[in-house]
């Protein structure tokens, strides 16, 4: 234990050396470092592959579930899309040194802001192994040193990638210790990490509920988190039933297992009998299960019941919750009651009401007219992102490069002081 | 106890609703209940000083240190000044609602950001009855609900001053519970606020460094945060040496109780022998204590030796610590590695260092030949500020209205859904 102790410590300061020297680095710096790592990453394939088939060879002796060991593997493909995935970074705007909003004040100093890095980032995921790569790319041209957790299934994956990101960085002359990662599987680690507020400016869980929980109630560092995605649509009585019918099925049926899927829809009582059975039908055709209110049950006999903890259940499966409401308010306070402030929609052609939905609705995206998929930092052209914040605080939302950095003030004066 | 968390959650949960119900409440509302509560305050002379004059008694009794008394004491002219304060809380302009960065993807979405609030502050303090106005005042015109807890000694105080701002709530028909001040003195009142995350958005503490401390240790719920005021200002060999002694002088001498004043010199070694001597001096006319590095005591002989802890001493007092560096790199590194991250500056007619230095602190607020003590949300023209913040992530440096708000996605659609 204590020497776990001593190892992450030793980790810790390692990274806070690293990322101050990586506020030096230009740009340039970092994207050729990106594109080393990737060429190296393409060359290391045979390296990859066999350390990967241990871990998954043992996986299997483990009886790991089949979707876990899924996720683990590694082919050439996943490996290309390592590359392609450093490569598209590279060529992202680096958000580090922006610097707006300056002004003269009453003083005569002129104020404004600059946007920097964090610092060191600490990120604890599961096992899959890209996610290893995601990690690294965005915390490295954002600016910030990386301490990575995975998962201890991927262990050999990850030690394998380890070593090709440190030869990149060694080819450019940028410091090894920029991205780190844990070379132990000893559980005791993420209770260190999470400790080290004086080296660790960041924590960003990614895996269960179960585990951000835990990470959140426990972190003395400051989390980006995601808990989860309980997503509305919400079908107004002045809505385009064609819309209605287009967006609800593609914000549950685009794909069932991602945060950003329709989890409750809500039917305006006025239009119910016209839009539902229609809607479920074409839910049931693509095998969708409804359980819903009495209210929607009694139009479309097929609904099964729903209990009451089916407003609050994220199903991630072909499964969906229905239920009718009898004013706009009754759908706002269900979303702002059950849901998980992470992306809810309104269908609607009404001026007042959509304004009032996005104003009042608390969450981190608010879809007017839009299906909740667009909800990804691919679609809002952030080019990655290192997950979906469900907090309010700092980055909220899909969080790309810009959320991974701070702003500072920056003062220009000529010997002011300050009179009073 | 058990009592103490029910009403705890009474008030988490009364707060929440509050907030959702502030969602909806205008600029020209928000400014109304501003006004209202300023002119109540003002006809509630007699019952503020009266209430006040019970908690001082009872501190009095209780043998409350001087400066404390000091700070809870009421009088005519500093209800004229929360009286001020809140008028001029309602000339600010209104954060909440701007919409920012609307922009089309390729997708046909059209994308952007719209200003909310962050829903539901807690904020604990000490015994200063003005805080109670201050952060009320900020809250409601940044749209956020407030639960407040100040210190104990002024019980009485606080409650006279809550039963104002709920008439004044009351007389524009807001909820009364938008401002929620705890009425016990009860202790384990703070363990409950700073673990009620499902109605809490962000705790703001105020106080000593061990408060602050002890609840950011333990809270669930995120915390904005001012530690310590460990500022530095760096003398470079190629300073004008005319703004280097009035920059100095002005961080260090302008008031000596502020988190903003210079509590550590850095001087290059070049100048330190033209430079230091007439420094030294000016500080001496004033009162200050100087402590040294041996360098510097060899310059000066009135220099008393620094000891190690001196260079992470917020003295908050007429006493300096001095330290003459090699170069620009050591100045860095010292302030990095001993600094507190809140403000630091550098006097040089150098180009390039003045870049470096602006680059590489790591502080909320870098100074460019300017005095350290224009770090301040009055300066900077945020109005009024709840708090210098010496985090990195959310809100960073002054924390004025803004800095209580956050930013959701909205998307505007017709119809739109998502291809892949």
């Amino acid at each position: 234990m204590s020497s776990i102790k001593e190892y992450m410590v030793q980790v810790g300061q390692q990274a806070r050396a690293a990322s101050r020297e990586l506020a030096r680095a230009s740009t340039a710096d970092k994207n050729t470092a990106l594109l080393a790592i990737a060429k190296i990453l393409d060359a290391s394939r045979p390296q990859l592959l066999a350390a990967n088939a241990k871990d998954t060879q043992q996986a299997k002796e483990n009886n790991l579930e089949t979707a876990l060991v899924e996720r683990l593997v590694l082919s050439d493909q996943r490996i290309d899309s390592m590359i392609e995935g450093l490569r598209q970074v590279a060529t992202l705007p680096d958000p580090v040194g922006e610097m707006t909003e300056f002004a003269y004040r009453p003083s005569g100093i002129q104020l404004g802001k600059m946007r920097v890095p964090l610092g060191v980032i600490g990120i604890i995921y599961e096992s899959r192994p890209n996610v290893t790569i995601d990690a690294a790319s965005l915390c490295l041209k954002s600016g910030n040193a990386a301490i990575l957790r995975g998962g201890s299934e991927a262990y050999h994956s990850n030690q394998a990638i380890a070593e090709a990101i440190k030869q990149g960085l060694q080819e450019v002359g940028l410091s090894e210790n920029l991205v780190q990662i844990v070379n132990t599987t000893d559980r005791s680690v993420v209770d260190e990490l999470i400790a080290m507020d004086e080296f660790v400016d960041v924590i960003v869980p990614r895996g269960g509920k179960g585990l951000i929980e835990r990470i959140s109630n426990n972190s003395k560092v400051p989390v980006i988190k995601h808990l989860d995605g309980i997503c509305h649509v919400y079908i107004d009585d002045e809505a385009d039933l064609d819309k209605a019918l287009q967006i609800s099925m593609n914000a549950k049926t685009r794909r069932y297992g991602v945060c950003n899927a329709m989890e409750t829809l809500l039917v305006h009582e006025k239009i119910a009998a016209q839009f539902l059975p229609n809607m479920a039908n074409a839910f049931f055709e693509k095998g969708v299960e409804l359980v819903g209110c009495s209210q929607s049950q009694a139009l479309v006999k097929a609904i099964q019941p729903a209990i009451e903890d089916d407003w609050s259940t994220e199903y991630l499966a072909p499964k969906l919750s229905i239920k009718i409401v009898s004013d706009l308010d009754e759908a706002i306070t269900h979303i702002n009651t059950f849901g998980s402030q992470h992306t809810d929609a309104i269908v609607s052609q009404n001026y007042s009401k959509t304004r009032i939905f996005m104003t009042e609705v608390d969450s981190a995206s608010v879809m007017i007219n839009a299906s909740t998929g667009f909800a990804d930092g691919f679609e809002y052209g952030l080019g990655a992102e290192i997950g979906i914040s469900t907090d309010k605080l700092h980055a909220r939302g899909p969080v790309g490069l810009v959320g991974l950095t701070s702003q500072k003030y920056i003062v220009f004066g000529d010997g002011h002081t300050r009179n009073n």
